[in-house]
């Protein structure tokens, strides 16, 4: 199940220009998540946004269920890319309907297991834990406002959090630490079981207390379209999670291996269009190549034995 | 064997000063390297150099007959690193002796099989490598003054290297691509046949024909000099290189990852202080670390086989 943003974005990149697309947290993240595992959908949307725009979410088995339409503009963002697609300025934030949103669980939703909590109020993400009977693995996700504004509430959040999962501004801010590995240590110590850090380009490391992984980022010749990665990157590690035998440490490692080539895939082109034709096989054939890339082995050197 | 400089630094971090301190890329290089195997020198000092500076070099079995000693001042850098140490000024740079170096080789050098060019002018680079006799790996590095002021010299050397290293703006801008693969890519097809891109931090990656590998930085929550990473990586690297049976592309991923392992020592003290105590015990202790940082399988779906 996933509690997030459903958006009419406007993105402008070297590349092309695109409006009113469809877009938001939840979107890429159901999108993603959905070759993994049956997802339940909670988001809000106007009664402008066009009917058929969320036909692609039921035609992947989405449970739109969750999605509240109510009266009102929809939600919408627009970002802006240089040539590096490193950095991005915000053209505009419209929260419109998204304000007063109040996410209320269908009953069948109740008995959900893995939860993500997309980057909303804390007080909403809080609201929709408490509407969920027993989960198993709750995550979840914010930004930079909530660390400043809803400091108190969104700790109280991240305590309960079996994955807290943030980019390395975010980390550092909410540690008020310049060190990543000593930031991410210290968000640790406020409850949350693991800490994943999505570097964007540079990879993403997860800190538990039993130690680190890291991952680079699936490399690419042609980047098109950031937008989404990061919520594509959650969708691809909660619908691999949620599709393991055990969510342990081996299951997460490959959780952020599989965020990360789901990652991959959705900045090869404009907004969901690459999510949406993705197949398990892409995947796993990037999935192995993933792992040809981090492979070594230590036995080369002589008089050392090998291993 | 290297050749490379031989400073006199002065840096400036939050966490202290030093004054003349021994320095160099050569220096650096060697001191990394002769964990792994005997090491031959070529640099300059003027007669301004401390008598006993380069002991440290000879008690780790360092051959210093390539040690030209000139009248004039020793090369001088001054550095200043911020609180987050990624970015660095340049307080001065004084060539003195460096500027009239002409690395002549003693004739015992002749038959060097592992070779490292360090950022030292093309032309000297080019002059090095006619006075090697067969040798099996050569390696280089440069900087953004030479691949400007430069370029064709530089291109005649790069393209007779088996590895080019390089940090991953000077691989930028060699290319003139800011994609970082696509940029690799461009460099490797000028004639190296390995091309590494030292990105700090964010680790290292490994371009060859036949396909990438990448390295984490080993994560560190003290940094407290990153001068002489890149080199002591590259020392690091080319000494488990030339301690290898093969230096095929197995023993390159395990060079990349010693490389690595050696440069995260290096930054955890001033200068050369760290490297001057280090142990081959305390490498290989971090390597086993390292290669569990990285390290994931893929078994863990429910209805997909194990691997």
């Amino acid at each position: 199940m996933v509690v997030g943003s459903v958006a009419l974005d406007t993105v402008i990149t070297p590349f092309g220009e695109a409006k009113d697309m469809l877009g938001g947290s939840a979107v890429y993240f159901s999108l993603a998540a959905s070759l993994y595992a049956p997802v339940r959908f909670v988001g809000v949307v106007g009664d402008d946004f066009p009917e058929g725009a969320v036909d692609l979410l039921g035609s992947k088995g989405v449970d739109l269920a969750g999605l509240q339409r109510v009266p009102g503009k929809t939600f919408r963002w627009g970002g802006k890319y240089g040539y590096d697609l490193n950095q991005r300025d915000t053209l505009f934030t419209e929260l419109n309907v998204f304000e007063q949103f109040r996410p209320d669980l269908p009953e069948r939703y109740r008995d959900t297991r893995y939860v993500f909590l997309g980057n909303i109020d804390p007080a909403l993400q809080a609201s929709v834990l408490r509407q969920v009977l027993s989960p198993a693995i709750v995550a979840g996700d914010t930004m930079n406002f909530w660390i400043d504004l809803k400091h108190d509430e969104l700790m109280d959040v991240v305590a309960k959090l079996d994955v807290l999962l943030l980019n390395d501004g975010e980390v550092r801010q909410m540690a008020d630490e310049p060190n990543l590995l000593k930031a991410a240590n210290i968000v640790l110590d406020r409850g949350p079981k693991s800490v994943v850090v999505k570097k964007g380009e540079h990879g993403a490391m997860m800190v538990l207390p039993s130690g680190c992984f890291f991952a680079p980022a699936f490399p690419l010749d042609s980047v098109i379209d950031p937008t989404g990665a990061g919520d594509s990157f959650a969708g691809g590690f909660m619908g691999y999670l949620a599709s393991c035998r055990v969510p342990g440490e081996a299951a997460l490692r490959g959780a952020i291996v599989h965020g990360s080539v789901v990652a991959s895939f959705c900045v090869e082109d404009f907004g969901v269009n690459r999510l949406a034709s993705l197949t398990m096989e892409e995947i796993e054939e990037r999935v192995v190549e993933f792992k040809k890339l981090t492979t070594f082995d230590l036995g080369h050197r002589e008089g050392v034995g090998s291993e």
